[in-house]
C-alpha cells in the first residue's frame, strides 16, 4: 500500500500518524475507491484509510471532522448510483479488513457481523447450523453496504428487504460517538426507529461498522423451475396472479427475451430466447408440491410453455448463479460498452403497463437495454448498454429513464426499488417525495451538521 | 359539546374562531382526553379540538405552533404508558372523526385510510374482498394510533408489526406542513424510511393522519387450538421450539395460570387454570393440518395435554375474543383495582428464564399480576391489579416491573414490545439505549424546534 501523503495537508497527515500505511493516497488506490460498478464517472477521494475496528473508524471520523473533511464509506464497491464517489473529496473508510462474524445465536436465528462481511460469506459460515441469510442482490455485497443501501435481491418477495431483516446496527456518527441502535428482540416499541433510519441512508448520517440480522432455517424442501412464455404480458400476469393467490413463492423472477438470450450464453445455459420466470418454492415437501401445482395452473392459463424443473442443489445453483449474473451477461450483449443499471418498483397491478410501455420506448430509441425483475415486488431493472462518452447515446438512454420513472411515480410506484439515490437520483427523490424531502434534509442536518458524511447524496444540503 | 373558552387565552380564542363548537374546554371532555386505559394519572389538555380533515389538523397545528401551545393526537385513547397525557397543557386533537376507508386496492393488497378507522372497522369495510389487516392490538385501536405506539398483537409473529405493515403515512408536522412518507410499491431504496421514523413516533414528531396499509388474502384454511400444560416451563419451550423449527404458525398465544382462570371467568369458557397455549393455523386446508400436526408433536413431548380444537368461525372469535379480553378479564379478578399493564420482550431463547424468573417475583410480592403474551415473538405482558393511591402497593409492583426491565436488558431484549414509551418508560428507554437516545432527541429538535409535539414524550427535552 502507497503512502505518498498529499502535499502537507494537515489533516491527511494527521490520519497518517493514526494509521500509518494503512493510509493510502495512491492515485490507483484512490482512482479504485472513488468509483462503483456503475457508468457513474470515478471522484477519487483524497486518501482511502483501512480501518479495522468500530473505534478507529471512530477515531477517523473525529479527525475528519476536526478538519472539515468529507468522510465516504466503501464496502465492496458494488454501488449502483455513484454511492462511493467522493464528489467532494474527502477521505474514504474503506471497510474491507472488518469482516468477521461476531455471533450466530442458532436458537434465536439472528447473527452479528462486521459490516464487510459479504452475503455469500456469511451463508458459508453459517453452511452446519442449518440456517441462512436470505437477502441476495447480484453483487456479492458487503452487509454493512447492503445495509446501507437498503438493498434486497430476489428473496424478498418472500424474506423481505435490508428493511425487514436488519435487528440492530453499530453506527459511527459525524462526530465520531459510537451508538448501537436496534437489539435483538423480534420487535420493539422503545423510541425512534433509527434502524431503518439508518439502514438506506447510504452513510449520509453515520457509517455502519456492525450488522445485527435475521436469519432463516433452511426450508426442509426446495424447487426451482423456469418457465417461458410467448409474451412478456403472459410472463407478468402471472406472477400478478401468483402473489394475489397469496401463494408464499420465495422467488419469482423475470428476465426478457433479450435478457434469456444474453444469459443463455454468458452462462451456458440451454434455454429459449423468450420472456421467462424463474421461480423458487420453499417450505415442507409437500407445501413446495401444492405452491408449484398452483403456480403450474396459473402459467398454463396465461401462455407459459412446461416448467423445467431443478430440484438438486447444484442444478438451482447453475440457475440463479446465471440468474445473478444476469448484469455481466448483459454487458456481454455489447462488449465496450458500459452498463447504466436503472430500477424501479410499481404496485404490482400496475406491472404489466409499466414494464409493456418501458419496452416500447427501448425499442423505439434504438438503444439496447434487457429487463430483469424482482417482479414478484413490482421491482424491475434495466441495463442500458451504452458508450459513456457518446453524448447523444447518453441523451437517448436518460430520455428513456426519465420517462420510465415519471411513469412509474404516476403509478405509485418509487423511483428506486433497491439500487438506492446516491447522486444519480437526487431529482427523482424530489419528484416522488416533495416536502417530505425537505424532512430528510432536517434529519441529516441535525445528525450531520458539518454536512460531512458522504455529501452530495441523497438529499444536497 | 360544550364550548366555554379558558379565560381570555389568545391561543384557545384562535382555535375557537377556527372550530366554533368542534373545539371543547368542558372539564369532563378534557378529562377524558387526559387519561389513556392505564393507571397513569389524568393531565387533561386545556382544550380538545375535533378535527374533521388533514388540511384542518394542519390549520390547528399551526395556530399551535404559533400561541406556543403542546399538541397531543387523540384516537381512541387506549394506549398503555401514559402517550395523551397533556403533562404540559395544550390542546388535544381528536380525530374521531376522520373514520374514513379512503381506498382499498385489492389487486395490489393494500389500502388507504383515515387516522381513526379502528382496526375492526377496516376488516369490517374489507369482509367482502377476501382481504384482511391481522395487526390486532388487545383493543380495538385507531389505525393512526397503531402506527404512532408501533403497535403488534396475536398476529406479529406471522404477519409482523405495523412496522412492517404501514406502507405509507400522512402527516402533519410541528409547523403544519403537510406530508406524504413512503408509499404503495412493495419495497423502495429512495431516500430516509421516513415512515419508519414516524411509526413508533408517539405523537412526538407529527400528526399522523392517514395511513397506507398492506393487507392480506383470508388463508384458504384457518384452525385455532387450545393447549394446556403442566407447567410454564412446558409451554414456553413449546413456543421456542416451535419458532426455531420454522413453522409459521400464525398466532401462539400464552396465558399463565392466573390468566386462564380470569379469562375461563370473565369470558365463561370452561378451560382449566393451567398455563395454556393458544394457537392459530392459517394456509391451504393440506399446510394447516401439517403445521397443527408438527405443532402438536413438540406440545406432547414436553407436557401438554390435549389439543382442543376450534375450527369454526364462531368457536374462533370466542376463543380470539377471550383472548384479547385478556385485559379486563384480568381486571375483574380484583374489583375496584386498577390495572398497571407493562410488557417486554426478550430473544426467544431467554424466554423461559425471563418470564420463570419474573413470575417468581410477583408470586415473592405478594401482588396479583396474571402473564400473558404474543410468546413467539418473545414478548410478554404482566398486567398487574393495584391501587394507583395506596403508596406501599405501587412501590411493591414498581420494583417488580423494574427488576423485569433491567432482568430483560440483561437478556438482550427491549424494555417494551408493543406498548410503547409514552412518558411511563423513559428511564427504561435511556437504560436500553444509552447514546442513541441523544440521537432521538436531536431528531426530535430538529423536527419540531419548539419541542411543541406531544412534550415529555419518548425523548425528553
Amino acid at each position: 500500500m502507497s503512502t505518498e501523503p498529499a502535499a502537507r495537508d494537515p489533516g491527511i497527515e494527521a490520519l497518517h500518524a493514526l494509521l500509518g500505511d494503512r493510509l493510502s493516497t495512491s492515485a490507483a488506490v484512490r482512482e479504485h475507491h472513488g468509483k462503483d460498478v456503475s457508468y457513474h464517472a470515478a471522484y477519487p477521494p483524497e486518501a482511502v484509510a483501512f480501518a479495522r475496528s468500530t473505534e478507529e473508524v471512530a477515531e477517523i471520523v473525529r479527525l475528519c471532522a476536526a478538519h472539515g473533511k468529507p468522510v465516504i464509506p466503501y464496502g465492496t464497491g458494488t454501488s449502483l448510483e455513484g454511492h462511493v464517489a467522493a464528489l467532494r473529496g474527502g477521505v474514504c473508510i474503506d471497510l474491507s479488513a472488518m469482516a468477521e462474524v461476531l455471533e450466530v445465536n442458532t436458537e434465536d436465528l439472528d447473527c452479528r457481523v462486521q459490516a464487510c462481511v459479504t452475503r455469500k460469506q456469511l451463508n458459508e459460515y453459517l453452511r452446519d447450523t442449518g440456517l441462512f441469510f436470505p437477502i441476495d442482490p447480484g453483487a456479492d455485497a458487503s452487509l454493512g453496504g447492503m445495509a446501507a443501501t437498503r438493498a434486497s435481491g430476489t428473496n424478498a418477495v418472500r424474506y423481505g428487504t435490508m428493511r425487514e431483516n436488519v435487528l440492530g446496527l453499530t453506527v459511527v456518527l459525524a462526530d465520531g460517538r459510537i451508538i448501537r441502535t436496534g437489539g435483538r428482540a423480534r420487535k420493539s416499541a422503545a423510541g425512534y426507529d433509527l434502524t431503518r433510519l439508518f439502514v438506506g441512508s447510504e452513510g449520509t448520517l453515520g457509517v455502519i461498522t456492525e450488522v445485527q440480522l435475521r436469519l432463516y432455517g433452511i426450508p426442509e424442501a426446495t424447487s426451482a423451475a423456469v418457465c417461458a412464455f410467448d409474451d412478456l404480458e403472459g410472463a407478468v400476469n402471472t406472477t400478478i396472479l401468483t402473489i394475489q393467490s397469496g401463494i408464499p413463492v420465495a422467488r419469482i423472477e423475470l428476465l426478457d427475451e433479450l435478457q434469456m438470450e444474453a444469459c443463455s450464453r454468458y452462462s451456458d445455459l440451454d434455454y429459449p430466447a423468450k420472456p421467462t420466470l424463474f421461480f423458487e418454492f420453499h417450505g415442507s415437501t409437500a407445501g413446495v408440491r401444492e405452491q408449484a401445482e398452483q403456480v403450474g395452473e396459473i402459467a398454463a392459463e396465461l401462455g407459459g410453455g412446461d416448467f423445467r424443473w431443478a430440484t438438486r442443489q447444484e442444478e438451482r445453483s447453475k440457475l440463479w448463479q446465471a440468474r445473478h449474473d444476469a448484469y455481466y451477461a448483459a454487458l456481454a450483449l455489447r462488449p465496450g460498452a458500459q452498463g447504466w443499471a436503472t430500477d424501479a418498483c410499481v404496485p404490482i397491478s400496475k406491472l404489466a403497463e409499466c414494464l409493456l410501455e418501458t419496452r416500447a420506448d427501448i425499442d423505439a430509441s434504438g438503444l439496447i437495454a434487457p429487463i430483469v425483475g424482482h417482479v414478484g415486488d413490482g421491482n424491475f431493472h434495466l441495463v442500458f448498454l451504452i458508450d459513456p462518452d457518446d453524448a447523444e447515446e447518453m441523451a437517448r438512454a436518460k430520455a428513456v429513464n426519465d420517462k420510465m420513472i415519471m411513469r412509474t411515480l404516476a403509478l405509485g410506484g418509487t423511483c428506486t426499488g433497491e439500487h438506492g439515490i446516491g447522486y444519480g437520483k437526487l431529482g427523482f427523490l424530489q419528484a416522488e417525495h416533495g416536502e417530505a424531502v425537505a424532512v430528510m434534509r432536517a434529519v441529516k442536518q441535525a445528525l450531520d451538521p458539518g454536512n460531512i458524511m458522504n455529501p452530495g447524496k441523497i438529499v444536497s444540503v
